[in-house]
């Protein structure tokens, strides 16, 4: 039994920082590295991917809107064209760091608001896995479980990963509770936990409304932004590997 | 006896154009293309990229300074590592467009004040050389002749192109007139005509003084923002070909 | 009988230029001006501020969304206190122009996405009007025909100026027809000056559907992005004043 | 005896945080507030104006160059109507919060290299200057003691503060020791205070060569960037304060 722990990393910004990356590090086995449009520059980029590369963590690509002031979480109405561009501009961008640092890239996950649209909107999904598809075929597009994302990698011939989140809770319909409402973040490393051990040895997790749904994952995302996510990652990794669960990439 | 013909294109943004690329596009041997810090934006790189692929036109990336306000044409004072990363960004998200458009990158020729710099700053001039070889070690570094950065291109076991400019005028020193002076730019076809010819049969240059100098030369460069700027070059290359020129990139 | 002209203007940047504002700055009356977010720079409004002034046409600030590279006409979730802010941030920036150059703010009209969101979505339209009349409480706000923002402004206190538009055809719900749509935008002089007759002298507007419908309007937008603008613009003044229509900001 | 203390603050930039504004604001005098050039957003600069006239702390711009990247301390080659015109964008942007909130702009402080080249070089320094003179007249210039920026103000009339630094040593010639030297900044919290009480009780300073200067200053500049900077700022107070010195703007 195995699962990959994901984290998006690399999100300061000039003299901005965010998140204690080299702490993170040690912990997951896959790193999103922002690509200068939502968060990170060239340097931080570059770093960030040096830091992956001695922690031995597979590299994706974590493209986001252009829009820096919103941290690219507000949606934007960017169509396809627009959006497979961008998306391509952002892999080529880190890619020329992996290269240079005697890296590969592993895989593409979009962030924030741009991967909450391909969620459920098929055309920006399209775009998405287009621009994945055309730089590399061997990259692995990583979208939210049961999304269009991953039916758009698929139709791409893509190999696809689909995410779970460690700390986010769901309702009823598989979808995430929206972080405006009340209880959509788990905060408690017991439940943390818990809810991950549910997903990767009995393929369900816990609803809000007190049931439980299926919930197949390939991969588990673990939030870095938060006081205290290095060690709340720590234990949870720790957790898993005692419950006899591998943490490894094979994205 | 050839020459290479090259033009800064795809400087639009946005709503904004600049210059007319499809029709420069027919004359030029070798297209460099904004990468969006000073210029361009993902959906302009990538129609660029498609007509210059289109018109048999060899690519290269153009990175400049991170001033879209200033054009990149304003001196900033970024350090080495700044500049290795910015120009190592811009190189790949260009190459990501020239890929899926099933291209080829060939060469790099920095944008407006990071050229002017590194045509005396060794530091600056190294960083930029380290970032194309990080890149591709079989890339072309194109820089003024005569300069740091073609020592440095050198130094990092690059091919270089040295550039010489079809409109710009000499001093006795080898370098231009400044843009600030008067008489710093040619706007006679016929001098331009006269200048290059001059270049590629001969190996000089008419300076200012009224003397000529020495000039070797790999690749000419042509400007694309002016008006009228299409036919001159159409005009410089149908004289350059009479003359027994061929126009051909080969950089 | 009169009415006023308005006009987007100064939606340059940097070396990108848009537009003949020179010359449409001779035929309008009022002048709302880009204010560095969706265009527009420090420079290029300080010029267009002063070319007003020159002109006698009256000055508006144009705040747009964050987003040079879709010219702010992209939707973007902003909430209610990002939209107050980055309006009041964008007036204040206009009026120290206006100020500077000797001549006193009149009005605000959003741009773009900023002002089609606002037309419909009461809470931004209330933002907006609070940034207004946080500023000046004298400022006029020019909103859609009877859109939320005008009575958003009105429920600030504020005097209010109803657009219409001289090129764009009307649905028989009193909406624009989306530029998407075929025959959204009137292309022929002679159907813009008779739209504009009919709105002026009879208070009404065809619609595509055949019909006319009511439309009472404080103020008329020509666009000035269009090839030809300035002469359609210079024709259409002519024919206004040669019908008794006095033109005239009044805003 | 009195002196003014002043402090950088609103620098955060959409998520990112930079410095603790409300423990700092409860030991200056001054605020200078970034405009969104190098630093600040329409948001911050709202609240960070809000926390300053609570703890009726002094407000004053604080315009930088256009560069986010590089948080306004790369020097820029920007000509003097660039400068004059970015100056007075946020100058402007700034006043329309104060306004908004109920408040009063003060003066004016460039940021980082503006800083730094205005101190040197005249025709910025005028540039700065007459931005300030055209907004308000009854603005104070603040700059490095001695400096072009203070002549300059002076030449156009304005109000001027001269400025020292709690925790930057100074070079015999009454410049500050570079950053990139050994020893340019204090960082025990006795030696700020002396430092300081030697500005302002003998109008002298101690050189890093171990002999004095004078050095008059109206104002005093603490940072509020580094760890354990609000601790440092409370201490300074409090001791200065024991000195029988008073702490007010009066600017």
């Amino acid at each position: 039994m195995r699962i990959d722990l994901n984290c998006d990393l690399g999100e300061g910004f000039g003299v901005y920082g965010l998140g204690d990356d080299a702490a993170l590090l040690q912990h997951v086995s896959s790193a999103n590295i922002a690509c200068g449009f939502h968060a990170g520059d060239p340097n931080i980029m570059r770093r960030t991917v040096r830091l992956a590369l001695e922690n031995q963590v597979a590299i994706g690509a974590h493209p986001g809107l252009p829009d820096l002031a919103g941290f690219g979480r507000r949606n934007m109405s960017v169509n396809a064209t627009e959006t497979r561009d961008l998306v391509l501009y952002q892999i080529g961008a880190l890619e020329a760091f992996v290269r240079a640092e005697g890296g590969r890239l592993r895989h593409v996950k979009p962030h924030g608001a741009l991967y909450n649209m391909a969620a459920t909107q098929q055309e920006l999904a399209l775009a998405i896995a287009q621009a994945v598809a055309e730089f590399d075929q061997k990259l692995v597009l990583v979208g939210l479980a049961g999304s269009s994302l991953i039916e758009a990698g698929r139709a791409m011939g893509l190999s696809t990963a689909q995410e779970a989140f460690a700390d986010r809770t769901y309702q009823s319909d598989g979808t995430l509770t929206s972080r405006r409402a009340a209880g959509a973040v788990l905060h408690d490393a017991d439940a943390v936990v818990q809810q991950c051990l549910s997903i990767v040895q009995r393929g369900e997790v816990a609803t809000v409304s007190g049931g439980t749904i299926p919930l197949r994952a390939d991969t588990i995302c673990v939030h870095g932004d938060t006081p205290g996510a290095a060690v709340l990652v720590a234990t949870l990794r720790r957790e898993l590997e005692q419950a006899g669960i591998e943490i490894r990439a094979g994205l």
